[in-house]
């Protein structure tokens, strides 16, 4: 089985946020591998890993980073697919890792998601390869629609809570 | 000639920012639109966009807004297709919009690019169709590419420039 | 009973700030709803909403959102009544939430609180439908004059703070 | 003619963004004052000036300033009925008037718009008014549906920029 | 024994912070009152206060506020003494607060000391009284002196930690 | 004639904004000196400078300093008079000035203005030493009263600003 | 034995984030010293420090500040070797010690690391004096060579961790 | 004649600012080369560039980067000396560029200087160069006296300013 979608990240200490984006991706069953990489640690294997990912049949990549957040850009730099950036907090909020990602200069786009965004990384992930695959297009589309089920579960709440003045 | 890109936007005033985009979907022959949509002004005109889109074929949308920038979430929370967010820079250096884009909740992304990043927009868009598309794939690699040239030129340029202790 | 304010949110989450909305309108004897409602989950139904609080006696809607904080704005697109917007602090302290509902563009505005301020927003509230409602005007003139009750009791206590070479 | 609404700001250096408030009210023709007050240069005329302005038929109060912008908050404290705080960017890009205006305690809210969003300040006056008002609810209704105007003329002119791959 | 120092709060939870001002000024038998103010919520008694602190023998007054922070800007409208703002952070780290503070226009300044900076500004308020008190100044200067006393005793600690690369 | 405030500053740069403490001393006929001093470029000057200006009669020290703003902060370490520190704008909207100016730690205050504050610092000097010189605090007094001039001509001129519905 | 590089901290509530600075040095054998000093506190020792600083052998200073972190910059205008900054985060997430250290005007640079960045501080420390030591280049060689190690550690955690449609 | 210096920046358009480093580096006759490298166009040759610096005599490198600065951490990542970023102002005043360049993870210092701040890269590459070769120190001692020249002149130029309460 080839992965479709490539998750890396600087430290295994990401994974609690980036597990999200993996259980999405497990949901619509799109094959993906996680792996750690480092821009500033490991930059001779970032580059190896680029230059490989599309030969393995790789679609999309999620990369996360705090901090001075380069992983994202670096890989961005050394593929032409597309690469999903995912800013994590590790200091000043993320507002760091934010800037960090997603003000990258004309050439280079990484598309950002919010802070600790990882499962929107997964889902637009889907989003992108389900341009090109009806079959994954119609999970997206399902999990889409199965987001208002959230506001039908909130509302019932909603209705326990009890006021002399509330009407409904 | 149905577009694949629909480039939108809430006035011609971000149509100098936006043209960027537009410039390089034309370069790399992607047919595109481009409407003026707000989703604050013509919310009905919104949804009826957004119920269309997929089935005149766009596969990208791109959405561009300044200050509490609501269009591309909004945008992006009727189709399931995915959506660029372009923050403008009308108040506060664009990190308003920036915000206001990029932070979107759980369920919903939209990819987002840097303030006023109208080309790696295009770019972007060009590269997630390339995921299904290997001819548009090799124009994005050409591309990708022609990105050196830029650097060939500047070292040129301080070739020339000269200093008694320059050693280049 | 018709509500005269309706309170929205996206989440069950955000119940435990916005109940001091509640409580206010509750105390004040002005009859309210509370419903669920998201910009980007439920989008349709945020519309059906819209379209129908105005003739259901609404007269003014409090909505609550955290991050990129689009439902103050959305609803305030749909309607004609005021719109009060109350940022939850869910991420950057709130700052996002703050700028992406303030900073409406031109045409829209949406009447904003401070940060997690959902006790304002349900004063304000009262305030609006009191401009033409002399009964309830006069009972917010009895909650702005018990403000001061605070304050009294505030000096009570600090008069028990002693110290050699205080005064008083 | 007595005034329904009451402009207030610090300086007439301030006009210029405040002319746009004026110039709504007097469209929908809303009578209103425009007073020069100032929290730090005239405290006993701002608690003179809140004492009568209910009893000359004021409704709404629309209080501008910037920097450390205490108008609005200091009228709100005086007042019953709502006040609405334009942030004027006279320094940091307006975002110390914005916190200085919106970032207020329990008790006494200001319905903040955006920085320099006088026109905003005078759309919210006016639906504030509505509220009691069926009169005028029409004539804000008629210019919410206006705002598709710049919209469909936006579509035309866009409609004029010719590319070989722009399919409309 | 009158007051030379009137330090005004909002609310005794600012005490914990505020109580450092109360403790410095103790210590250098300076006689100080303590109240509870609001600028919001009795604007009436802030009026009064300030008309009689003068006449009480105030010579600084200290005033802390948190938020939309307007008590020590609005104080110092109304007196022709030095006031002493403190920043309190009950939000955004308290940056809000700060600006609130020291972004005073033209006309009233505001001598701003850090966010929670309280013993700051008892220290203030002692060199201010100073300038005019040969006594007191001695006083300030000796406790000026003793702050080096901190370093002496970090040094010691210091001094007990080893390595083996460390040489002293 | 002695001085009794001394502003300093560290560059010709500066003077500008400056001037305007300057004029307000000289208006109001108390005694000042200006010397440009660096704590970076000059740092043995400094400490000369700090250890004889209480001896050459100086009463309020005044310092403008932008980006790194050290001066006001090293000053303030080496005298026991109080220093107002003034953030010049130099760059970040002068936001790293306010922070390195005013975030001072324990047991040495700055009392700063406003970024570019300097009239409100030369109030603020006048002010202090009006503390110990009634003569002086009457001519502070005047001028706390003259600011109410400017309101009443502001008012004057909105008076001839005229709208169909404006009702003064 | 001579210290190389001595580390200079305000208060020994700062140890906890320097210790990774002298652990670095330490584990490198790199003889440094380590001692309190404030440029708030102790200026005249600050000077005497800096005078016997390179006389002492010291080679590069590494000093420590929060809030209005003026000890790098003070110092650093009193010695002619690099100064290297540590920002540490004791209010507004270190963004103020950020700002007031990196900001340093022209002909005074600091080197500064990132917020807490201690042991960044120790490495760069390393690298400047390897510039001129052949033997502590290796060593710093081989500690750049052995970050790699924690990704492969991390890779070997990520193995671990199963999804059915994980790839690897 | 072999560089001891190497500035890299990402396009020639930041050579205005960058100039200051080559002039200071040239006055104090230090060999130095410039190049344009691009982290993101061209990361082959960036490694290339690395790994020949140290080989080519290279002792200290400044890179100059903009927005997402990535340049600066990226070649720290790739080389054992040290790396001095200069982040430029292309955005957001140049926040988003000083924390995508000093806040680097751990392993991996890039020493940073101001925003702009060309000349101080200068001076500190010649500081670090000056550990190890004494007759560089003594320039670098020489230029750091002259700083003080800037004073003096600025003196003279403030003993024109004429007031009649002047005292000097």
């Amino acid at each position: 089985m080839q992965p479709k979608v490539s998750i890396i990240m600087g430290s295994t200490s990401d994974l609690p946020v980036m597990k999200k984006a993996a259980d999405f991706l497990n949901d619509l069953e799109i094959p993906f591998e996680i792996n750690a990489l480092s821009a500033h640690r490991t930059p001779a294997q970032v580059e190896e890993f680029a230059k490989n990912a599309e030969d393995r049949g790789v679609k999309v990549i999620i990369a996360a980073a705090g901090m001075a957040a380069h992983l994202p850009g670096v890989i961005a730099s050394m593929v032409k697919i597309p690469v999903i950036g995912v800013p994590i907090n590790a200091s000043l909020d993320g507002l760091d890792a934010l800037l960090a990602i997603v003000q990258m200069p004309p050439g280079i786009p990484v598309a950002t998601v919010g802070i600790n965004g990882a499962q929107n990384a997964g889902i637009l992930a889907a989003q992108i390869i389900a341009t090109g695959d009806a079959a994954l297009a119609e999970k997206v589309a399902a999990f889409k629609d199965s987001l208002k089920d959230k506001i039908v579960k909130a509302n019932q709440d909603l209705a326990e809570v009890k006021y002399k003045f509330k009407t409904n």
